[in-house]
């Protein structure tokens, strides 16, 4: 028999323990569930091993944090911090970009594509444990956590079009799409999207008006959630919780919003999140690496953190934002998730990265997922 | 990219629409969700596929389902209704037992450990789509209902003990367990159960006392739920989802026990339990059978509910039920699951059967757990 009762009851009980123990100590609850996950898997004690069945529904418990993050949007507040959002994801992508190639160039030499790649790992935002740390402290929705997830959002969009040049500058055609395609993916997504969104909408608001609270309206938006989040991902190489985030958005305005995210909610925290979050915990193994590696790797997540702070926060005040805000803001775009994975793993397909690599990028999944919370928890605070 | 995403918007869906419409024609909606999957699957459209995953998610379904069972339970009405059920659980297997083997030998003459083994198969109930039936009649608490869990309960521990004989007579040794073996795991099984579930329950009753209504109440009760189950199957040969009612019955005195109810079931019906029932009908397939085979298959559907009705509905007459809540829990007791599949499995390995009755006995579950929730409803609607 599989051991997969046993992994479920030994992580959430676990994430539970740790949570309220991180909180008895002023840390947010994520980041104790990260580490009861590090802890109980296979870099400490290996009570748990990771399996496909853990990996997937971990997917299901980012996924529906991000719908949560989606349904509770203020469009206005939206539609206000949107330019605002698009220019910060700019400048968070930019910056990380230059900062690891020249990391990069200046400890393995002069190769620009690979160095680009490098930068190209760190470009890419995983807002996922900003949102649950955001909705932890309340502050999901104001106008800072709003440019946040959009930015967020936008930024994922821009990474996929700077991923693409970047293999394609190392002539890694094959089966990659160009550039214009790569354009004409996202957009189409985003004007499906919007269209399926109003004829979605449009049904939803008839079965909320007829058959207000029932179990139907909360079920109907999670498949339309799973639905969107698939096809992002499957067609149109954009990350699956952008995708559900979008699925969010657009049923942000039915009178039942608030109803759906309740029941989501409680699935969620009830099992699928937690498994997310020491998921995080659970992927780490630290390998044995050379010490040119080791400090490659310190500065390499130093740098990617760094380069968010600057480059997100740098521009946010720029823009006009508070010092605080914008220090948020910045703090709240250094997360980094499987898209930075997934993106290595590209290049080791490429032959832009040796698998070494993984040790540097997990290093920073996990640092950047422990100390984010910690740090807008401390910068809210003040 | 897996299609995992879009296998569960497409089940959930269509759980949805069919649980409707069979709650328009008057059919309880668990039949409805069984008609989807079978629809969807790989029997009729071929949409989705089984997979582990879904495997998985639809065995938490049913433990969470038994598990919610076991908290709504009436402990005083479950140890009046004790002594009764175990009669009746116990004619309940041998009448199918006795009729299963008769029904062999007529068709395929005189061996009667393979017909036996026949009825063994016949023998073991799955009660879990009755709960599902009695749950939306709202009938699950009363004696008629607690006494099907119960005897059902008991049935999964004679099933076991019927099958380790059976076996035993075939000579199919090597490490199967003998008699003595299985009686002692059994009951120590029970042992263990309830002092760890006196501990459980003091240590639960303190939590509840101090945190009543927070998340780490449910949070924690389901981790026993699911080690509990995880412990059962794996270490004393019981089906998990014996131990997930067990966890819930030692649980049910709480007094947030209907707290912990509700959140388990919004987290069952939005996500895992239309994926239990959905997949009875995903994993329906028919393939190509002789004359002989087909109308040995009716018969064996036949024969095994009729077995079932006059087995523990005759029994529960005598021992003074009314007329009609006898022929309810006859037909309470109808249903088989995946126990009666592994037990046929048990029987292939042991070469007391061949590969072609596993259609038999997946029609015996497929048509249990349609025909059952509809002669409940008109049973309870007299």
């Amino acid at each position: 028999m599989e051991t997969y009762l046993l992994d479920l009851a030994i992580l959430l009980l676990s994430a539970k323990v740790f949570g309220i123990l991180a909180r008895k100590i002023g840390a947010p609850e994520v980041v104790g569930e990260i580490v009861a996950g590090l802890l109980v898997g296979p870099a400490v004690l290996g009570f748990v091993k990771g399996s496909d069945f853990l990996t997937m529904m971990a997917e299901i418990g980012v996924i529906m944090l991000m719908f949560e993050a989606g349904l509770g949007t203020n469009l206005k507040e939206l539609r206000k911090t949107g330019p605002k959002a698009t220019v910060i994801a700019c400048a968070g992508v930019a910056v990380p970009l230059v900062l690891g190639m020249l990391l990069y160039m200046v400890f393995f030499g002069g190769d620009v594509t690979r160095g680009l790649f490098v930068g190209t790992i760190m470009s890419a935002t995983s807002v996922s444990i900003t949102v649950a740390a955001l909705k932890e402290l309340g502050k999901l929705n104001d106008t800072v956590g709003t440019t946040i997830t959009s930015a967020a959002i936008i930024d994922d969009v821009i990474g996929i079009v700077v991923l693409t040049v970047v293999i394609g500058m190392a002539g890694g055609g094959g089966n990659s799409d160009n550039i214009g395609m790569v354009l004409l993916k996202v957009i189409l997504f985003f004007a499906i999207a919007i269209a399926s969104g109003f004829l979605v909408y449009r049904g939803m608001a008839w079965l909320d008006r007829r058959f207000t609270h029932t179990r139907r309206i909360p079920i109907v938006s999670l498949c339309y959630c799973f639905a969107l989040a698939y096809v992002a991902e499957k067609y149109f190489g954009i990350a699956d919780i952008t995708g559900a985030y979008v699925a969010g958005v657009i049923l942000c305005n039915l009178s039942d919003a608030e109803y759906i995210e309740r029941r989501v909610d409680i699935s969620s925290y009830m099992i699928f999140a937690p498994l997310f979050f020491t998921g995080i915990g659970l992927k780490t193994t630290f390998s044995g690496m050379g010490p040119k590696l080791f400090i490659f790797s310190i500065l390499f997540v130093l740098v990617a953190l760094a380069g968010k702070v600057f480059g997100c926060g740098g521009c946010a005040r720029l823009l006009g934002f508070k010092k605080r805000d914008s220090l948020i803001i910045g703090t709240g775009m250094m997360t980094r998730g499987e898209v930075a994975l997934i993106t290595a793993q590209k290049g080791l397909t490429a032959g832009l990265l040796t698998a070494d690599f993984f040790t540097a990028v997990i290093l920073l999944i996990l640092v950047s997922s422990i100390v984010t919370p910690i740090l807008l928890k401390k910068e809210y605070g003040k």
